[in-house]
Parts: structure tokens; sequence; C-alpha cells
């Protein structure tokens, strides 16, 4: 990830489940390695190297001087994936659209079906 | 990424400028691997395995049949990326807020100020 673009960094940042999940733990408030690493089966080392990946990102930040170093979130590059993942959100809007179009074919085709069917009940 | 889930699969994808290239050319229209290759400058076994990545994770999907397999976005993946994402949204609105509270208590203290140096200017 050394030298790699900001959005790189972000995407490859997030591209851990144990580190969305710290991620989601700091969500409801900032906490040190030590309680960060309580719900993960993996050694403080590998937690360490997960927080070094999210602070280089910039999805964390750490105080220097606190002896116990809590970490928080920074949500700054959240925000810039939400921008750049909504310029494709029309694909998936359009989708809906479609089969929007195609329930409401659907229906009119029932419609047809069923005022048919009563002609011919009538005629009988 | 074999044995992956899909959101680390679709960060994992993300997580390179070329590829996210890819998805944008595609975003305006199908194309040929031939056509996807031409904006870079890299080899066509590499554009192959930034395919290979974008298919893996579901983003793109290739024609088996057709003879020049033009590629396909699918934005399913990005969706779910859409939905993560948004869990997080507060942070940067609610810093939004705060910037807003900030300088609304700016103003507020340069009307008091302007106030207090009329009121001397008048004594004099």
């Amino acid at each position: 990830m050394v030298n790699s673009d900001p959005l790189t960094a972000t995407f490859a940042a997030l591209a851990d489940p144990t580190r969305r999940a710290i991620l989601a733990r700091l969500s409801s408030s900032d906490a040190t390695v030590t309680e960060l690493a309580k719900p993960f089966d993996i050694s403080m080392p590998a937690i360490s190297k997960h927080l070094k990946v999210l602070e280089q990102a910039g999805l964390i930040a750490r105080s220097r001087d606190a002896q116990w170093r809590p970490c928080r979130l920074d949500a700054a590059p959240l925000k810039k994936i939400a921008g750049w993942v909504d310029h494709y959100r029309r694909f998936w809007e359009d989708s809906f659209d479609r089969l929007d179009e195609y329930l409401t074919e659907l229906r009119s085709k029932e419609r047809k079906h069923v005022r048919k069917r009563r002609k011919k009940q009538r005629r009988r």
C-alpha cells in the first residue's frame, strides 16, 4: 500500500473483516488497543498490524501523548468512499426501475386475462 | 482473495486505480477486452488479470458464448458497499453539524464585538 492513492489505501484497508469489525466497534466509542483486541481470537501484534493499516489509511486516529493511546474512528475517508460509490447509484436504481416496470406489465396482463375469462363465463 | 467474504472481495477488487478506471469506462457502455486495454499503458495479460479479479468479485460479467466477450458492469456489489458505508454517514454529517455550530458561534461573537466597538465610538 506504499505510495498508493488515498482511495486505494482506504479500499485496501477495508478489504479485511477484522479491520471492518474494529471500525464497527469504534463507531460506538473510542477504545484502547487491549479493548479492541478482546473480541478477536488473534494476537496483540496482529491487532497492532491491523490498527497500523487503518491508521495509515486515515480511518483511525491515535493520541500520541496519552498513556493508553485510545483509538478514535475518523470517517473522512469513508465519506470519500460514499462519494465514489454514489456515481454508480443509477445502475442499481435503474435495475429496480426495470423490475417495477416488469411488475406493472405483469399486473396489466393479469387484469386483461381476468377480464377475458369473465367475458367467456358470461357468454356461457 | 480465495474464500474471502463478498464484501472483502469487493473492497479488494476496488483497491486498485486501474480496476476502478475499468469500471468507470464500463459505466458508459459495455466494452471488449481490447477496448478496455486501449487507454492503459499495460499489457493484455495484465488487463486480463484485472478483469478476472473484477469478475470474481461480481463487479463485471462476461458473455461466455459471444466471440468478442464484451464486459458489462454489474453494480450489485457496489450497492452493498454503499449500504455498508452508509452506517458511518452520521460521523461525517455530525462533523458538518459541529462546523455549523462553530460558525454560528463565531458569527455571534463577531456581532457582539461590532456592537461593543460601536458603543465605544459613540462615547468618544
